[in-house]
């Protein structure tokens, strides 16, 4: 009987779980904060209203009810003792013969996390209602104020970061002016909505090839976002963005820029990367510790080209089922396997009807790219509740141009004292 | 050229609006600080995780986005001066020619407001998810726990109240350990989770015949819950509650007792009720103030018999359309016509195809009973989308016996300081 401890239900997690459940030889203990599987591809869509939080999560508990020799621990990982083989958490210590980390990575400010309180990330569900509640406020502000000068301010919205999640809010937050509140309002014209994209780098989306970058941008233009590319942020404050010289004043600000690898890293005494991320070998274990596994976005796997390999969804799903699958070929007595990436492709989303695909040789955007992108995100969906409940909802948006998740919540609960 | 202004959203102020938004000639402004009219009657199933927050809310803006003449306030109304005519909010004051006040209740603690830390009531969206926390809490340190006194304390359920919300969470909370969490334990059994309903009265649901509150009782006892009839709670701490001499060891209590109207009334410098509700008078205007309308939960308004009309939806509806019309009439230069309460029958579900309902002579329980208390619930459901996504998210509940929101949210969202 082995002790297999999983820290992180991400798809890197979920999927390494699956894939040594079915073994009932081992004792498996997944551990997580959270009680929920997020599907953080759709977590854009949650702050924007259009989704609601529960759609795009499942109870881990519910994923394994049927394994009874899987265990969720929903407990907070806080450092683990590779001689000792054990896990911390905040309330036990966990022994393990494996141990797959895959607690994923939050969102850095290059060492500014000041600027947190003023550019919300969008890593976790509850940042993503704080997200929505921000846009939608920063409309409800507007639409009290009389001053010109001021409901300009409220009705900018600055994203920091030109990557898939910048592009995917930049690109849904026009939307929501131009379509989503119209005739909402009385006051304001949310069409007068003004989205600015800020990107550090030279191109948006740099996961993509060069020609998917311009399209991506021309498309955005087309819906009214200005594309600020080669602009370093150089502050943010409650009032706005200033980048170099120039300052742009926007009551709502979001950050959609670096990521760190999660902080449990650290506690490794190991050597991490610039992102905070630990180099696995071929196997996917870290050196001298082979009953260790560190897989999606808290690892540097290099890729075909040796470069690292980028923190997305597919490289954790493959990741995931390759730690499990060696960790049994382990116990067969078998030689573990290499970790070889098997690139599906790359789908970003723009706005209605458009997106960009990358599949192999084939480069396309506009209408075909965006059912592509529908139908891989509700297929990778996990329940098959969430699928029906999302289909419809974004059926719903499509055809009445409403959002059905639309609604402020405050994070006070209590009437009296 | 009229000014309305109608406080709140919920029932009453919604129907009002509806009455009125299609007259050119009035100016209506709805004021209530949240963003969303609330389906309260399904609240309880956001508690237990069965529906997310927002299947059961719909913008305000959206309900009136084609009446430009209907123009939503996003502030708190704080006290109404009936003499100047104008309401004060948190942010400006406003004039009116005609008032609508449906502000509704919050629930009461008769003088122990110490009591809602341990106990939250059920009003507001964010109380059904402080409830849905400490519910799916409790589950999950009692998996922790190895002490039996300690898992017995977690996992047993106090509901104080056994009016249709008490009811229904002590059924539902009931039917989560039976049924809904099968299998997703390790160290406990959720079967044997305990649930307490206590009500200070002799009978539960007294909006129901004799006949019926005993129907609903065995049914809640073939369930597995404990009903306490006149049981008084004397105190509430964290660790359960004492009745008297007795006393319930807890770990999560729950409040479905008294309510209080709306605290604005207590702005209006008129006499109050013991419930803090206005006395009404036949046409649902206020004596010497005939321009100011009280409705729904915050009035008092005697029915047939002289007693006072109870809080619910059906009578919040109709005085809300009533209240509307009247104003109407007015204007045309036409008499008032008086309130009469056209009583559309009640319903209140108990669990899985477990309901009582009265329509006039007709009073029956069972598979029938929930069946109409469904369709009856889907039907005045506000807004399609939300419809669709509710009846087929209980299809799912009641074939898969899987609820969809079963998710823990903090109220925390930065990860920096």
């Amino acid at each position: 009987m082995k002790n297999v401890v999983i820290l992180g239900s991400g798809f890197a997690g979920v999927n390494a779980a699956k894939a040594l459940c079915r073994d009932k030889n081992l004792q498996i203990a997944i551990i997580d904060e959270r009680n929920y599987h997020l599907f953080q591809p759709l977590l854009y869509q949650v702050a924007i209203g259009a989704l609601s939080g529960s759609d795009i999560a499942v109870p881990i508990r519910t994923i394994f009810s049927k394994f009874p020799n899987v265990r969720v621990v929903k407990e907070r990982a806080k450092s683990v003792d590779l001689k000792k083989k054990k896990v911390v958490t905040d309330i036990q210590e966990l022994s393990y013969d494996y141990l797959i980390m895959s607690c994923g990575a939050k969102h850095s400010y290059f060492g500014h996390y000041e600027w947190e309180e003023f550019a919300p990330g969008l890593k976790t569900l509850e940042q993503a209602l704080e997200i929505r509640n921000r846009i939608l406020e920063a409309f409800e502000e507007a639409e009290r104020q009389c001053d010109n000068k001021c409901i300009n301010q409220l009705l900018t919205f600055a994203i920091v970061g030109g990557g898939p999640t910048g592009v995917e809010l930049a690109g849904a937050i026009a939307e929501m002016g131009q379509l989503i509140l119209k005739g909402d309002f009385r006051n304001i014209d949310p069409k007068k909505v003004c989205v600015v994209l800020i990107e550090a780098g030279p191109r948006l989306l740099t996961g993509f090839c060069e020609k998917m970058s311009i399209r991506a941008k021309k498309d955005l233009e087309g819906m009214g976002v200005e594309v600020k590319l080669n602009a370093q942020v150089t502050n943010i404050d409650k009032n706005g963005v200033t980048i170099g010289k120039e300052r742009i004043e926007a009551a709502t600000v979001l950050w959609a820029a670096g990521v760190d690898a999660a902080a449990i890293n650290k506690t490794l005494e190991l050597e991490l990367d610039r992102s905070g991320r630990v180099t696995v070998g071929p196997d996917l274990s870290i050196k001298n510790y082979p009953e260790v596994f560190v897989i999606g976005d808290q690892a540097n796997c290099p890729g075909k080209n040796g470069k690292s390999l980028p923190g997305v969804a597919t490289v954790a799903l493959q990741q995931g089922t390759l730690a499990g699958k060696n960790i049994l070929r382990d116990i067969k007595g078998l030689p573990r396997k290499n970790f070889k990436f098997f690139d599906k492709g790359s789908a970003a989303t723009i706005g209605r009807s458009k997106a960009i695909v990358e599949v192999g040789p084939f480069k396309f955007g506009g209408l075909l790219a965006w059912i592509i992108w529908l139908f891989i995100h509700l297929w990778f969906l996990t329940g098959f509740e969430n699928r029906v409940v999302v289909l419809f909802r974004w059926a719903w948006v499509y055809l009445r141009h409403r959002h059905g998740a639309r609604i402020i919540m405050s994070r006070q609960w209590r009437f009296y004292g």
